[in-house]
């Protein structure tokens, strides 16, 4: 069975269809590494902390193979999904027998801790049955649920077994004995979405409609009255229904809001049921959420989450940088939702924001050795922030294990019109048209250091005919800058508009070469004048990434003081020694020490006075945001101070 | 017994000596028709809000004529021991039958619900009492005791009754046999510091110095191994040490940290422990705090708190202006430590500070019916937040009618060298000094509209000989600007330097007349280069006034459209017709609007352009900060986006 990360491959509403995980394999110098350590150092490591931390303990509890207490928040079953996934994931790439090993223990504890009625959740086993589904709206089962339906299809994926997903389909029946508008049935639905997706996708590998049918009836519950996910609880306080995006009806949510993780899982779910079934009302909402993400809620990284309190978007602008809560799940889970939402169109600003979000919002969780993490990604911060091994709450680790298993599932898609390529990776794919028809080709590129990307036919099927093939101009990209060839002779005929896909068609054969320049200078983003925080500052980006500075690279100057002048500009230089190897960028700043402005007094507030004398010059050295925190501690900006705003 | 609001009179560290709230009749058209509207109005309604909520009926309970449920959060009996502080105290300067029946009656219920052996608290009688001082961390019981002992300390000053303070001295006599290093004593102290300030003021109304050792050892409890408030406890989650301001011993605290309300009770409390007994490490620690406050961490307002979660103080130039915190409490908590400042040092900072506070950050919390507060107070709104009648957690509102009642105690002291005035406002006062001779004088101003300030002395003793008159030339008042004259003639002689008091020494007699002028020019205040998130702001103040903007001002446009050219200047006018009577400041500025400025496809991030061209002209409308959110709602800003900044 192929194994796909998203299965659209019948999806009547899906433009794309989805390539499986190993028809791509990735040889590049950026991606390839972080995977590798993933396969090779992370998953083992983070299996350890599962046995560390009592989590697999919890299935022998369950199973009744060992007498402990239950130990960890209620939700705790679902980093042992999370990790699973991302286990049986990298399994479907790479063979490891000792990882392969790891998987078929866990997923024995699994198997041995589900229920005669097929109730999986070790938190409400053994004592505490009759507390079942009392608390739909704090306790994450159905959560935990989902977490396991996609990591059992992702098991089934890898290695053609029929034990998980049977354990799967058993837990599903369950739920779908349990809840819906059925006699004997009940209302309710989960506090924290999850489990919409992961049943679409376990239709999908199933083919069982009602799985399908019980995801929607879970999006459709929200926000009725009385309200399905508060009925069995005490309600107050500031888990409020609007954290649990339970306050309206899906289809009438025309924000982003209450916690973030919970928000974009929710949307992605929903974005699901559009591929299955339609529906221009769940349509019309995930187009409004979008907006309210992208253009009034979204973090310059890419990241969601404004407040600590609820981990919770905030209202339109509040984007404080410092305090920034920005979850690391919320980034993945804004990642797949994007990936549906492309899936669903074809439309390139999807893979634009999963591109950035990956890079920018993703990746900065984890540091570059592998073996910490963030939970929260500040964008700006006084050096106290640091990763950290593993968390009481360990969401986000085995999230980004997920991910990064699963990369080369969202390099590419195919579609009746013909390939489409969205991320750029040094490596090779072969793939399989609708029409059956295979390609073969090579991707040789420097990305994402330099935007020059050159795509190679290795073998194309000799039945396939003419057909696309899509690159991705990305939005990021300066209009009129791009260039494209084939076979070496300029293609001025193809549009190569910034955010969109530059469609080279054509009767291909092997060997055939297309050659996309994306230049990428240096740009200064500003933000919305609403953006309070970011007032009178410039980020710095370039290509796919965007830059940072920290204390470190400059001695003796703290980030808080450097000060871009109006006529400021940024060299990218390759720095093989630095962080791994980065293109860091450098520039001629200023120094605005408050003490030299007459702020020596220490004073917070005075009347305003005529600014100080010019201020020294020092040099300015911006890395990579996703590379900060990886070096001693010390203050780090992504917003810097401009002397011309 | 004098009617004092914080009794220095023999205190060893004290400068200043205090004047009873009795000897000062306020008489202006600002202050005392708010008083007026706290006794005729809001006392009485609030007493029916503890009715109605049930916080009355808890001590019926306790007392065991009423059977019915404890209602409301752990500390809800802190609710009327604040409110019989602020009747009580309203009683020592206006009498009122009905108020007085009132207190009685509330006075009756809560002698009622004592415990034989002192204990007092009546969520943890009748069927709790075993869990008494279980959860020093969590559950109030000594802040609840402490908020009791400072009103049983104003009803004995307003009634000399003995009633209630008999109950406070038999509840702190079983504190003091509970905790402390004794024999047969434990350790411990309250997550949330207030008994501190309760036990030195019920030293001070009684005598008895083991109240104020209490104190002393509460104070010296925190930040212990095993920590204090945290040894019954299970400690963790986000209510950390720090929160509870337990997490270093208090003379190593530098900063001003955790929930802010219980920063700055536990400040005053050492403050008042500095004042009877003195000690360098509570002064350091003091002077330290104030630093950390005032130059780091207290918004343009006077306000504390800038954060949700944890109602905390946040790091050094965390200050989000939408987002703020900056509960009324704590800037009622700051007004008090502040108060106390000055009374141990007689510096003008002190007294600037505590005048500010009230009218930028305590009297916002009020509505101008005076019906309604705020508990939070962001000094940027989208006109979402409005105020209350009364909340869950209700201790905002008697809080600020304590403060209001006791407004009289506030404005003058008295020392060896003469008479202190420190607020300013329309009024009579009656003056005793430390020698026993009397002054009578008369204050006539339009303050805080108008910065001429005539003092004329109505009586003098005959003994009483060459005094001085101490007059605080404010800190917001421009050098060079300020006037003073004595009888008519200029006293060039006399320093009038901003954030100092001027000292007019000579042998008075009736009717000698000195007159301070206080030109209030507008001034645009500018914040930190730090407080990233008031860059490019300017902030409008004038005299002991911080100003806003509404969008009710200005019809067709948003404050957050508003810019202010680099030649802005506002002019003051005097409106009787506005919100009570207020003198507005009016501007000509310019109109931004994002569209405008190409930002109109909804984009949150681009590439720095060039701004756009020239905007159009408006009239800006700032109002007093503390009249915000009186009219209809819309969005309101303090600090005000600067062309020039």
């Amino acid at each position: 069975m192929p194994r796909y990360v998203v299965d659209t491959s019948s999806s009547p509403r899906a433009r794309l269809r989805p390539v499986p995980l190993d028809a791509v394999r990735l040889d590049d110098a950026f991606l390839e590494p972080r995977r590798r350590r993933n396969r090779e150092a992370t998953l083992a490591s983070q299996f350890g902390h599962l046995e560390k931390t009592g989590t697999l303990d919890n299935f022998r509890r369950a199973a009744g193979t060992k007498e402990c207490d239950f130990r960890g928040p209620v939700f705790m079953d679902s980093d042992a999904y999370k990790w699973l996934e991302a286990a049986a994931s990298s399994l479907g790439t790479d063979a490891d027998p000792a990882l392969a090993a790891m998987v078929e223990e866990l997923a024995g504890l699994i198997a041995g801790a589900q229920q005669p009625d097929g109730y999986l959740n070790t938190a409400f086993t053994r004592g505490r049955e009759n507390e079942r589904y009392e608390n739909l709206r704090d306790w994450h089962e159905m959560y935990c649920a989902g977490h396991f339906m996609q990591a059992a299809v992702a098991h089934h994926r890898a290695t053609g077994s029929d034990a998980l997903l049977g354990v799967a389909r058993r837990l599903a029946d369950h739920l779908d004995a349990t809840f819906g508008p059925g006699e004997g049935k009940r209302a309710g639905t989960c506090g924290h979405p999850e489990i919409e997706m992961a049943l679409v996708e376990l239709y999908r590998e199933t083919g069982e409609a009602r799985y399908r049918d019980l995801a929607r009836y879970l999006v459709d519950a929200r926000g009725q009255e009385p309200t399905a996910a508060y009925r069995r609880t005490a309600g107050g306080g500031w888990f409020d229904r609007r954290y649990l995006q339970d306050h309206v009806p899906y289809r009438d949510l025309d924000e982003v809001t209450g916690h973030a993780v919970r928000m974009l899982y929710l949307a992605a779910g929903a974005a699901d049921l559009w591929l299955e079934q339609g529906d221009e009302g769940l349509w019309g909402a995930q187009t409004r959420q979008w907006d309210s993400f992208t253009n009034r809620r979204m973090y310059v990284s890419g990241a969601a989450g404004a407040r600590h309190e609820g981990e919770a978007f905030g209202k339109d602008y509040e984007l404080p940088n410092a305090r920034a809560y920005a979850e690391t799940c919320a980034a993945i889970a804004s990642v797949m939702w994007n990936h549906r939402l492309l899936l669903a169109t074809g439309e390139a600003r999807y893979a634009d924001l999963m591109e950035w979000t990956l890079y920018n919002a993703v990746l900065p969780g984890l540091s570059l050795d592998g073996e910490s993490y963030f939970y929260e990604n500040p964008l700006e911060d006084d050096g106290a922030h640091r990763r950290q091994p593993w968390f009481g709450c360990a969401c986000c680790p085995p999230n980004v294990a997920r991910l990064l298993a699963q990369l080369p599932g969202y390099m590419f898609s195919v579609s009746d019109e013909g390939v489409w390529a969205h991320l750029y990776a040094e490596g090779t794919a072969t793939l399989t048209l609708p029409s059956g028809d295979t390609v073969a080709l090579t991707t040789q590129t420097r990305y994402p250091w330099d935007g020059a990307v050159e795509i190679t036919m290795d073998e194309v099927a000799a039945g396939a005919g003419e057909f696309s093939l899509f690159l991705r101009v990305p939005g990021w990209a300066e209009a009129g800058t791009a260039t494209l060839a084939v076979n070496g002779e300029a293609a001025q005929a193809i549009d190569l508009v910034p955010g969109s896909y530059a469609e080279v068609r054509r009767a291909w054969a092997a060997g055939d070469r297309v050659t996309l320049s994306l230049p990428m200078p240096v740009r200064l983003l500003e933000a919305h004048p609403y953006v309070t925080d970011c007032a009178g500052r410039l980020a710095l980006a370039r290509g796919p990434l965007l830059y940072c500075a920290e204390d470190v690279d400059h001695p003796g100057v703290s980030v808080r003081d450097l000060v871009l002048p109006e006529d400021f500009a940024a060299e990218p230089t390759w720095r093989a020694d630095l962080l791994g190897g980065v293109v860091a960028l450098t520039g001629t700043a200023r120094v605005a020490r408050p003490e030299a402005d007459d702020w020596q007094d220490g004073i917070l507030y005075r009347p305003r006075r005529a600014p100080g004398a010019p201020s020294a010059a020092a040099t300015l050295t911006a890395i990579p945001y996703y590379a900060w925190a990886n070096r001693e501690p010390g203050a780090m900006a992504v917003w810097l101070r401009s002397a011309a705003s």
